[in-house]
């Protein structure tokens, strides 16, 4: 296009009238696949024109990579040149998508003739050119019966009879016979056949697509396996899974907590690294820089004598242990996530056996980690921009592989926007070819661009700001970020799945650190209903720890840096909620999906209400998100979204207190006291 | 991108960590040009993005389309990861943008050690580093000075010392002294050199260019000349020049004509079609299917055994006395528009020596125009289905040569949404070769997205919907899709020219049947103070023209279908505003360019108050939309765009009536009555 003057006509497609533009979705000129599970429906518009006024016929084509051919959709015309169309995509793995266009002739002529019936004309000539068109018909209909029949044997020339091609034969002779007027009977007939719907199926079925347009770009869909769409985390730290005071946590004692936790509803059980822990600059006990003999390090200095990535840390277990566990897990029809954080302590293989893979400095050391002033000596970064960035690529896809090998298809990376975008993109996509069924979950807190583009680049998780939106307002403004495509071809609705956490290992958000139990049910129960993927740091959550770092959103005495013994028979009202909650999530389709969230209005600048329906499954939330103040307002249900008439009452079924209510019209009451039970969660039930 | 799993490592840029994305403007993925006129402004912004927290650098690269080097812009950090710069382009032709982005690993050791500094930390290691880095930048340096000297013919490992490279060795030396800590006066100095601005201007001036990161699309600018950025149109019907009542007007009478043309204002004059006309079937006065003896034919019935496209209407004159009016216009500053009209009387040589060209009817004749139930036998639609479509399209531009050989170098073209887009594209392209100074007008009124196509393949002007914008509502949504960007890199306000025009001679608009004079005033002080292009068909409409063929947004007696004399000595309220409008256009810088457009809020739902600027010339343009009724409102002036303090008072001038008023603050009061004067033109002059 730079220089239009040099394209000579050959190279010109002259006969091609229609223009395919703006198709959605479309991620940065389809550099970038969209997200789904199997069963979604992929919704695909795009500006389709052409000069003239002629009509036109626009299908959507698209394919499972795997297939050979492309099947197709029509597309309609929706508005202002504006058409779209749908598919589903049914099985895990790539699709790709792009549209075709093209005149239709034979559609054209049969709106010309009508108007010309309509006026009184003789259409003898008309009925001619719509023999010709019939022609063409019957020959591309004869040709595609042989062509499906001899699946790709097809021969040219190969034609074969069906009532539906001599049924084209007739129609194309009906139309000549009524064009010669001999007869007024059959030029009625004829003129009728040409008005008729039998000719426009026809016309549609078997077009002439010769000087058709192709969508510049065929995009991809990334078709992850169900649990990527809905999922329940559980993140603990295993070595405080024993229930003795001062003894190591083990994978065993792990086993011995999945029934607790799969009592409260979770599918997911994420641990941090579980590698052997470095002894050089070995951090202690609250992130101090001395150590004092006996204290267990940060599980993420990875790397010792015993080994690296793709070692497993003696105390927790073997590797055999570890995959007893994965087993286990699978029967309580939980799942283990494993933690990549592509980061050294001075004691891993790799510092001895790849030193470059690590910055040097000036003096041939390696460099530690820092953050100035600050200075992480237990952490060698590895080094992106190596010269040998190959062999290190090669290295953490095969650590990755070995993962897989133990029963791994879960896993947090750990700061992935401190390494190339690039990297994850062939990472993510290398694991996948040989464990289709892996999903990494993106653990950046950082800027918006930064957490989109590792979402576009693979990852099928994200975690978000979630952690750190707290009023009405700044969830509503969120969620619809997150969730509303609002026409963006490449909105983050299409590609970045949210994860939602109120706490992390890392995070003691302020908002928690008062430790106020309503606040605690607030944000869990938000998690839970305005993400279908979500988690939660345990116990530590559901026990209420909130003690800050001072003056810090981290935990005091946290985990990280040492070995906690928690009350791991405590059940209190968090525990109920979770357990409640998690069984309504698996009860209800609507709490299963993120994207179908409408907000509805309240007349209260605290009392949040939103809709989420998946077919006949349709609930209404209502939470106060006050945790301190009993609130109450008008909340407008959208009864026309729901098809219930303004004067017809409809049931609202608390799931949370099994209590009903009988509701009419748009504008309804509520009241909700934090003390008691900050949410309603209804289910409308007519 | 949709195999990514086959992706081998030797075709990926491992070491390239910055993304570039989101670039704007950009049309379609690159791949058509957005406009400009030589001098303006090229604003261009783009997400760029790298992991981690280094310092990143970006440049926006341009160049004429005939220029072998790229030159430079260095962007600058926007907010949230957006960067932004601009280029001016100086002259006409195409240019090319795009950018090229890297980690600036010295601007992110500057900022470290900064910190590292404050917090009193020696950092001997780190001036080696930096050290190390300098050593990078002097070679670099050396080798761009002896490139530049050696313009064209760089040899390698050309070397050339200079004062700036001397500096970078002596900044390294003392580096390296200043890490010995032999000299604590040294180490001083050098870190206060590491920290200084002198080391920052080195780092960006000579960077490690090494793993950039290069957008994927090479983006263009169509720059055209001047006057399609600023011209006022005049069109007429060359045959109705004629002073004599039943004389056939000629080429000489409408030279009669250019003084009061030019006193007007005017630099374009704009003459349908000048060929030889059909007597095939040819329309009678007011489109009667059936002519009279006498009656001249409608001049889009193109061609004649006297010649098509490529020949002139004798009764208006020959092809001399054709190039004689362009060269005494051109005395008067104007320049001739011709009409293309694609399209043919049956007489035209083409439907002899080309049937092909022309769709047939299953008889065997050539298909005449259609609109059904209406049939225009007169009219041969051109066929550019044809299979000889390549033939038609360089006849096409043959045609349109010799009109550039005979002076023209602007062009409207009747109807152009009726024939390809491609052609459209192609043909514009190769007359701008040869005849860089063409304009095209597309006179397309029809659905959005199709005029949008249109200005996107190359047409430098459009018509537009303005004939039917009347109320401020209407104005200000329609001026705010045309002129502002809203951060869409393909907004209209980057391709998309719009051309003003109040009437054409194909539509008399409802608003202007009743022949209102303060309507007709309004309509046309709307459009020469709205767009920066804009026409009027005259005399029609300066004589306030309007009885409607009934029903029809058309006129009775239209000069399409016969002679028309006017008067053309006549003077009235309108034709003096035309000229004194113009010369304000002439003299104010702020209304030779479109977008430039702040609407100002006006409590009165009439009144439309607009800003237009262009440096020092400041514009506040307030007019009444109501033809009928006096309207008074206080006018919201923005003068916080302005620099004016809200106590200062300034002077508006008005330069309709050279009123003057000492206004103070936002708020003024304005009165404007549309029976003495619907506006009120003002200059801002402190």
């Amino acid at each position: 296009m730079n220089h239009p003057e040099n394209r000579s006509l050959s190279a010109i497609q002259g006969q091609v009238r229609v223009t395919i533009e703006r198709v959605s979705p479309e991620l940065d000129g389809g550099q970038f696949p969209i997200k789904a599970i199997p069963g979604d429906v992929i919704a695909v518009e795009a500006d389709i024109l052409a000069d003239g006024h002629d009509y036109l016929s626009a299908k959507l084509l698209y394919k499972h990579i795997d297939d050979t051919n492309w099947s197709e959709m029509t597309m309609a015309l929706l508005v202002n040149d504006r058409w779209g169309a749908s598919f589903i995509v049914e099985k895990q793995g790539r699709y790709l998508y792009t549209i075709e266009a093209w005149v239709n002739h034979p559609a054209s002529w049969q709106h010309e003739i009508h108007l010309k019936v309509a006026d009184g004309q003789r259409i003898t000539s008309e009925l001619q050119a719509g023999a010709h068109y019939l022609d063409g018909m019957f020959l591309r209909a004869g040709v595609k019966l042989a062509a499906t029949k001899g699946k790709g044997k097809k021969k040219k020339d190969t034609f074969e009879e069906s009532p539906e091609v001599s049924a084209l034969r007739d129609m194309a002779a009906l139309f000549r016979e009524g064009a010669a007027l001999t007869d007024e009977a059959l030029y009625n007939k004829a003129v009728a056949t040409a008005e008729s719907d039998q000719f426009t199926f026809y016309a549609n079925r078997y077009p002439e697509r010769q000087h058709s347009a192709r969508y510049r770009h065929e995009l991809a869909v990334e078709v992850d396996r169900a649990r990527a769409g809905f999922s329940t985390w559980y993140c603990l730290f295993p070595r405080s899974a024993s229930r003795q005071e001062g003894v190591h946590g083990t994978f065993k004692d792990v086993e011995a907590l999945l029934p607790r936790i799969s009592k409260m509803g979770f599918d997911v059980l994420y641990l941090p690294p579980i590698h052997p822990i470095g002894t050089a600059f070995r951090k202690g006990k609250n992130n101090s820089v001395v150590c004092q003999p006996g204290e267990p390090g940060v599980p993420y200095g990875i790397g010792s004598e015993l080994g690296g990535h793709d070692a497993i840390h003696p105390e927790l277990g073997t590797v055999d242990d570890f995959k007893h566990l994965i087993a286990i897990a699978g029967n309580y029809g939980m799942e283990i996530a494993m933690d990549l954080a592509i980061q050294c302590s001075p004691d891993h293989p790799w510092a001895k056996d790849h030193p470059e893979w690590f910055k040097k400095r000036p003096d041939g050391t390696i460099q530690y980690a820092e953050n100035p002033p600050k200075k992480y000596q237990d952490i060698y970064p590895v080094y992106f921009e190596t010269e040998d960035w190959q062999n290190l690529w090669e290295e953490l896809k095969r650590v990755m592989l070995v993962w897989a090998s133990w029963g791994v298809r879960i896993i947090r990376v750990d700061n992935p926007h401190t390494k190339p975008f690039v990297f994850w993109e062939w990472l993510i996509a290398q694991v996948k070819q040989e464990f289709p069924d892996m999903i990494f979950l993106a653990e950046a807190f950082t800027k918006p661009k930064v957490m989109q583009e590792l979402a576009k680049r693979g990852f099928a998780h994200s975690y978000t700001y979630y952690t750190w939106r707290n009023s009405k307002y700044e969830l509503e403004e969120y969620m619809t970020e997150l969730t509303q495509t609002g026409g963006r071809p490449d909105a983050m609705a299409y590609y970045f799945r949210p994860n939602f956490w109120p706490t992390t290992h890392d995070i003691n958000p302020y908002s928690l650190q008062g430790g106020h139990e309503p606040q605690f049910i607030i944000r869990f129960l938000l998690a839970a209903t305005l993400s279908s993927n979500y988690g939660i740091y345990g116990p530590s959550f559901e026990l209420m720890e909130h003690v800050p770092f001072p003056n810090k959103e981290d935990y005091l005495n946290s985990e990280k840096y040492e070995i906690r013994l928690w009350d791991w028979e405590k059940t209190n009202r968090l525990t109920y909620l979770i357990e409640l909650v998690n069984r309504i999530r698996h009860e209800n389709a609507a709490l299963q999906t993120t994207n179908n969230i409408t907000f509805c209005q309240v007349n209260d600048d605290a009392i949040m209400a939103y809709l989420k329906t998946s077919g006949s499954n349709r609930l209404l939330i209502i939470i106060n998100t006050d945790a301190y103040n009993r609130r109450a307002g008008i909340v407008q249900v959208p009864i026309w979204q729901l098809g219930i008439g303004p004067d017809q009452s409809y049931t609202v079924h608390d799931l949370l207190t099994e209590a009903y209510y009988t509701w009419q019209g748009e504008q309804n009451y509520v009241e909700l006291d934090p003390y008691v039970l900050p949410m309603h969660l209804f289910r409308i039930e007519l």
